[in-house]
């Protein structure tokens, strides 16, 4: 009844991490790792891999930078552990102080980068890959880019890159499931020697039926995060993802711990999930910037004020 | 780009009603069909047609029998309103008090039914259908009744019901996009003669993206509510589904105001939507009465010792 095949990534402290900064403590970050891990989950991506030359540590947290260090302090000490991930974003991260992959706790590098930026992905990812990281692309805001430029980026990663999974991701959380079986389809058709992944927004409350697209049309490596968390609309959450695999690897008993005892008193001091205007924005395949920065003003609840505002930008 | 047949059915008053005994007020009724009503929603169902004979007037609101006086009071004055729809439960009805349409508000009657009730629910909706209403019967818990039970209440619905609609109810939000596909083929295949509508419940967060795939195999009869609002974890968002669909009829303005205005504050006192045990009824494909249950108690958010509840019982 299942696929062998079928990786759950993690990303709870990394795309979380944008809502705060990135500043959730270790003991917080271990207690996510732990629970994760013993649910069975593959991977967990818990920061990105930014140079102090561009972000402040006064500013930011430390899962901006992760340090092997401080990553070693969440990982060190628990048996059987789910991998650890890292993004990198093209042109943030200082790629001579990334050390081998053997003298590191993290597992695997994810670049992220728009279609029109592969070129740059490409040489990050595959210098990586010589330093004995899994490697992936993931293409963001794909709901964007789907003309040929897509298809030009795809034709590259194939024949150029060593990267083991392309990533589709759905940054505006404008995908329905049409247009996700469409993509990943044509992701398929040129990327051939490579897994395919699907990283959901939560925006029209899609990621979970989504990733389930993506899923029946064999895409392999499945992002989500504890009970939803990330920025604006949050993610596919990782609890409903669990409790549909049917991997006996997979067990929901330490997530549902974990949102009892550290999510459900974690939300009432930060903001993710369904909420209108990232609906709007998801609708409108727009990013969650404008939305974002409603909410934190005093015309939070001015729907109907926001939704014009964005026809009105997308009739000029 | 649109299908002309599709028909929105907005249940806000009717499905919220079981959060709190059915006791909205006429004015924020009326708030409510003014908005859907100018949204271009075609139906919107107020309630239950219960007899007062089973169910006591000083523990239910007005929506819980719905007498053609006050259905009036909510809809009188307002100009191309949407049409109005009551529900009405195989057994609960005094079917002799139930005036012909043309005397009466109501446009619409929806017979609540389980496949097993079917020969009663198309009693009842015949005879609704002979004094003049619109008619439905609305197959409930469809994910628990799938053995040839559902057949032969389909194929008694096709030959011997003179209702326009037969509609597949996920009550217990568990069925995933796959198995509506499967349903909605497994009905048109046998009720060639009567349309297909959807009721979707969001325990999992598939309402919305079951809806669309009840669309995709030709459903053209879509349930929704404003905000989501229902029992438990309530129903698919209308105003994810105006925004999905592009019938150039439909308008998410109204919509938006009155989710400001009325639902943000209505959301703090009384609860539905993505709440953890609602996710776990739903996906083990049980009623949500043990989550609201517990919802109710001082273990509500002890999900682990819930989820351990619900899988022994499976296995007794």
């Amino acid at each position: 009844m299942y696929r062998e095949q079928i990786k759950v990534l993690d990303c709870t402290i990394r795309d979380g991490g944008l809502i705060n900064n990135h500043d959730f403590s270790v003991d917080f970050a271990r207690a996510v790792y732990k629970a994760v891990s013993d649910a069975g989950v593959d991977y967990m991506e818990i920061g990105y891999k930014n140079s102090k030359k561009f972000f402040s540590e006064k500013e930011y947290g430390p899962w901006k930078f992760c340090d092997d260090d401080i990553v070693r302090q969440v990982v060190d000490g628990i048996e059987a552990g789910a991998k650890i991930s890292v993004m990198a974003d093209v042109g943030r991260v200082d790629m001579d102080n990334v050390k081998p992959a053997a003298e590191s706790p993290v597992d695997m590098i994810r670049v992220a980068s728009y279609a029109k930026d592969v070129d740059k992905a490409i040489l990050m990812a595959n210098q990586f890959s010589e330093q004995g990281y899994e490697t992936a692309i993931n293409i963001m805001a794909i709901s964007r880019d789907q003309g040929i430029e897509l298809d030009e980026a795809l034709h590259q990663i194939e024949e150029e890159s060593k990267v083991q999974i392309v990533y589709i991701v759905d940054s505006f959380g404008s995908l329905y499931q049409e247009s996700v079986e469409t993509l990943v389809k044509r992701v398929k058709k040129v990327v051939k020697s490579k897994e395919v992944g699907f990283h959901g927004h939560n925006n029209q409350q899609l990621a979970f039926s989504n990733t389930i697209e993506a899923i029946i049309h064999d895409a392999n490596y499945l992002d989500a995060t504890v009970y939803g968390i990330g920025r604006a609309a949050g993610n596919c959450p990782l609890e409903l993802l669990i409790g549909f695999l049917k991997n006996p690897k997979f067990d929901l008993r330490s997530i549902l711990d974990l949102i009892s005892q550290k999510f459900i008193p974690l939300r009432d001091k930060i903001e993710w999930g369904y909420i209108i205007p990232y609906a709007i924005a998801g609708m409108m395949n727009e990013h969650p910037r404008a939305a974002m920065a409603l909410r934190g003003s005093d015309k939070k609840e001015d729907y109907r004020e926001f939704y014009e505002s964005l026809i009105n930008v997308g009739l000029e």
